[in-house]
């Protein structure tokens, strides 16, 4: 793995940060395609927004995107991560009033899900550990993430590929590293993300064709009936792209042709937001 | 700050610890008395607990005891930060199967709160920043400290010197840094802290001294009027002991006669608890 902190090569960060005392901070996973950087410009926004709802000084776009040409290798398929904090801090809660963030871009390589999770479908487990309901940091891509580690817990040594996560009420909102979709009667619906859950780019992006396509769609919180009523249901991130569902727990379900054609609208999508080449 | 990282004095962590990736971890804050390490046992007992409910292996306490004493100044007073996380790890949520923890132990200068704090009282805001209600999570003082630290920035250039949470669905549940108790017609009251909040090692011991001294208690979910209707209210943690409330919002108290009671039994408790002498 290689790492940059603030501009230079490091494996090391300072223990004092606060990314590290309270998860005081932000993160962005981006797929690297053939040395390029896939949606590049969207996680900025989404960055930036979720620097300015936690009062963390934003970084400079140009900046990251020039740290982020020198750590990636020509036509390499991978993941840039970038995490940026709060910076160095005393003990204590109260913040700096003048911050300096911190910013970390490290190259990862692309997972190796098998193909057939793409083409036939993932099974989805309902999690025991739910999400916990805070409209101030809810759809911030933060660095308090306990809940998802712990949900990820549960996942090992099951059969299931990815775990669906419902909010402390009971209502289903997102896969534990994913964003949840489904399809009744030609609708397209996805929980709102207004109380809990991480605001994804791929989700974002889904909606935007939607409403292009003349797809309708809601989004608003639905219960878990609801949900297993679907026709199709489908994951998304920045990393899979969408992922059919096939089972839920119990139930099963066939990836369908709506599934199919908003992975077609996404693909098309895609090959526009690719501008960023080494 | 002198800072010991697994055993070796060092200003800098790996930059893949899952601490700061993901909060991943717990962390202690314990009082040094003239080079005394006050509630030692307790600290450990809070910390050995926490890990295991995050599946975090324990850390060996003569281990940590050892390498605090390395850091002690002889007579000195200050704090001891004692962080201890999953770990290096991966990308992604999903933890190694033999995670190795880091342990951080730091020193730090106790802080000066004027003294009139504890003898005449501080005034409490009500946070708008919520707890988010987790079971799983909840009574943990782990690494997700975002909600407290968005707290704490609400009080900043105001008249309060602490603030007052309230769960998401409008139940009080504790200060930013301390937890919460008041007095009504002679009864000690604490809010129950299995939905969210951070179980605080005063708060547990002020609990046993009710128990023992005595005085009625009661460890439920009170609504805020139950609250605003008390005779009188204090706030508790590790550093500061107790602080009485004089004012909640709008509302004065006055320090009253049970707290001072109580402040005595811990003053007491605390001479007991004193054993750790460099």
């Amino acid at each position: 793995m290689t790492i940059m902190i603030n501009g230079q090569l490091s494996t090391r960060i300072k223990a004092d940060d606060r990314g590290l005392a309270y998860g005081d901070g932000l993160f962005e996973t981006i797929e690297v395609s053939r040395g390029r950087l896939v949606y590049w410009q969207r996680h900025m926004d989404r960055l930036t927004d979720g620097c300015k709802r936690l009062f963390i000084p934003a970084p400079d776009q140009a900046q990251l995107l020039d740290e982020a040409r020198q750590l990636l290798k020509p036509e390499s398929d991978g993941v840039l991560k970038i995490m940026i904090t709060r910076g160095s801090g005393g003990r204590g809660y109260r913040f700096p009033e003048a911050p300096v963030p911190t910013r970390l871009l490290s190259i990862h390589p692309k997972p190796d899900y098998p193909v057939e999770q793409k083409n036939r479908g993932v099974s989805l487990g309902i999690c025991t550990t739910k999400l916990g309901i805070n409209p101030l940091l809810a759809g911030l891509k933060h660095l308090n993430r306990l809940e998802q580690v712990m949900a990820r817990s549960e996942l090992n040594s099951s059969r299931y590929q990815e775990g669906l996560m419902l909010d402390y009420e009971g209502y289903p909102i997102e896969g534990i590293m994913t964003n949840l979709f489904w399809l009744s009667a030609g609708e397209l619906f996805t929980p709102d993300l207004g109380l809990c859950g991480v605001s994804g780019v791929i989700r974002s992006i889904i909606i935007e064709l939607a409403e292009k396509n003349g797809i309708p769609y809601s989004v608003d919180r639905f219960t878990m009936d609801q949900l297993l009523a679907a026709d199709e249901i489908f994951v998304t991130n920045s990393l899979i792209g969408i992922w059919p569902v096939k089972n839920l727990d119990s139930q099963q379900f066939l990836p369908g042709l709506m599934t199919k054609k908003i992975m077609e609208l996404l693909n098309n999508e895609r090959e526009k937001d690719l501008e960023y080449k080494k």
